[in-house]
């Protein structure tokens, strides 16, 4: 029931997190190709903060399936979580506007280090409750992914300064690695099912 | 329980690109009958639109009310379907602010026509996984309306370059044609229900 | 289970129309008593506009409660309806920017009426599939409320351009005719829990 | 049923408001700096209101939870909540343009002070109706935090107008004092589940 009920009102503010974020690539006055072409940087900063917020919100979606209690410091870690993404937006539309520059890509970088940093909390926390036993504990084990992720923005955010290239491939890169299907949970639950 | 919680995020954003469209008919200053008739193109493009995302939201409703399972494919295809819709407020006030212009015209239909393949990508993922003994493998049957629509969709791309009213037709006709009830699913549900 | 995703779908629009409608409130730039009272009849629209909007949600609400099937017919009933209260943003808007001049005014009431329509054909379709012994048709009896507003409507519309003064306050008179309690489905309900 | 649908429309309005909060945030044109040091005030003044309406969903959330019916006074109190709510990005932007400035500092309280009332009227309704024996009227009980809310607000409305920080500060305590652990409702039901 209370579970049901953090489900919903996260799945609201991430869908309307990835949704307004298109209200920064604005409907151009002209109606020729380079009034569209000068939106690319803004439409592939938009492309990559959707995977991002994609990705979260399926694994919020899996760690919020494996999970049976909610406290009231699971609801607070949540909106911390959601505090981050609800910056993505402004970070988006700001890498976009100025064309990958230096200090927009070192920005976007914090923000999804502040949302890994928020996500590891509510993670911890939820796996505090449950017990180390717990379904969730086991499909996370080492959590490689939740681990690199965080060394690969600080790196983004350093080269953001020197080449905005390697930045912005390092954010491409750290998304990738999350697109790879994440079987732990998944495997876990139809093994459940065989037993 | 899965599935609740990816129809309600899906319900979640496609009420948000439904409603965020209606911002680009922007209030106008003058309140003379003038000021409301310049906004006519802006209001028929944002009638097309949602109109569009109604089928979209109504066939994706049906889909997902005969399917039993979903999995991480699953989840994807839905997010990449709902990224193509989140693009179309964006193509919906291009078209409007530049009247039905040639190059807008063309973009709303790749919009479109993308939307249209990830809807198909999505339906595949879910009758794959259902088997093609499947109510849904079943209800969809030979899917003339879905194979249909690209078609019209890729059409009406080339002609706005030759007649925006050709190509605009087209827009409204691939919309009707959806509109006639399609009574496959609920036949399909009902028969269940009599046997 | 297909009512569920129908009543979800309809609260997210109607929770975002309500809520996007505050955008039209701008941020003023001064920071003076003067700054916040110019946009007084922006806030008076907002208000009456809310209580609109919450009524509908409310009938909406109650209506669905005691509907059994949802049809193909009655979703698109229902988008029919979610699409006109979609507009009532931007005449909210239009009405508040131009300090209630006559033409936004009508506009106002003519979304207004449509609005009114396409809650009493949603409501006919629902009716007509419970059939007329149902416990809604009985609850609804001879809606008095639902056949004045529309006419209440059309007599704001007109006074518009004679009388603006007129044409607010019988705005106001038929959003508080619908604040009165209306216990029929209420007490219905309460009258079958006691059988 | 009839309380899900109540949490639902209040999950949607509370989400979509805590993120066109985000919307005052604009993107700056400039890449530099001071162009973001430009925005702190803007973001501590989201920072601030992001935590107070995590506030009303944590509390709203609790309360529900124990709550049992559902009238249809109920549904008008939350309404009148949410509408108070709603005011609160306007209210978050003309504080964070105007740095703090008396005016918009003193509106802010207004904002909470009326939400602070409708959430009591809200209780207040609900504790009726519930009976004084019931778990929300016991979890509530003194409810301190409740009654002192107000008055730090009107407080903080009336040092605006000497000390912009004195008001400040008073705003930040007001929202820490509801971030101590709200053990109430939570001791109230592990209690009940034990006997």
């Amino acid at each position: 029931m209370r579970k049901a009920r953090l489900e919903a009102f996260s799945d609201g503010v991430i869908a309307i997190i990835i949704t307004i974020m298109v209200l920064e690539i604005k409907v151009p006055h002209g109606q020729k190709l380079t009034d569209l072409l000068h939106l690319l940087p803004i439409f592939l900063s938009y492309l990559l903060s959707f995977i991002y917020l994609g990705i979260y919100w399926n694994n919020h979606h899996h760690m919020l399936h494996v999970a049976t209690h909610v406290t009231g410091a699971i609801l607070w870690a949540n909106l911390h979580l959601l505090f981050w993404l609800s910056l993505v937006p402004f970070a988006t539309g700001w890498v976009g506007e100025n064309h990958f520059a230096p200090l927009p890509l070192a920005v976007y970088g914090i923000v999804l280090l502040m949302s890994a940093i928020a996500y590891y909390i509510l993670q911890s926390l939820i796996i505090q409750n449950e017990g180390s036993d717990s379904l969730l504990a086991k499909a996370v084990g080492k959590d490689w992914k939740g681990k690199l992720s965080p060394v690969l923005y600080l790196l983004a955010i350093g080269a953001a300064f020197f080449s905005t290239w390697i930045s912005g491939s390092l954010y491409i890169f750290a998304a990738l690695i999350w697109l790879i299907p994440d079987r732990r949970i998944e495997n876990m639950l139809k093994k459940e099912d065989r037993e």
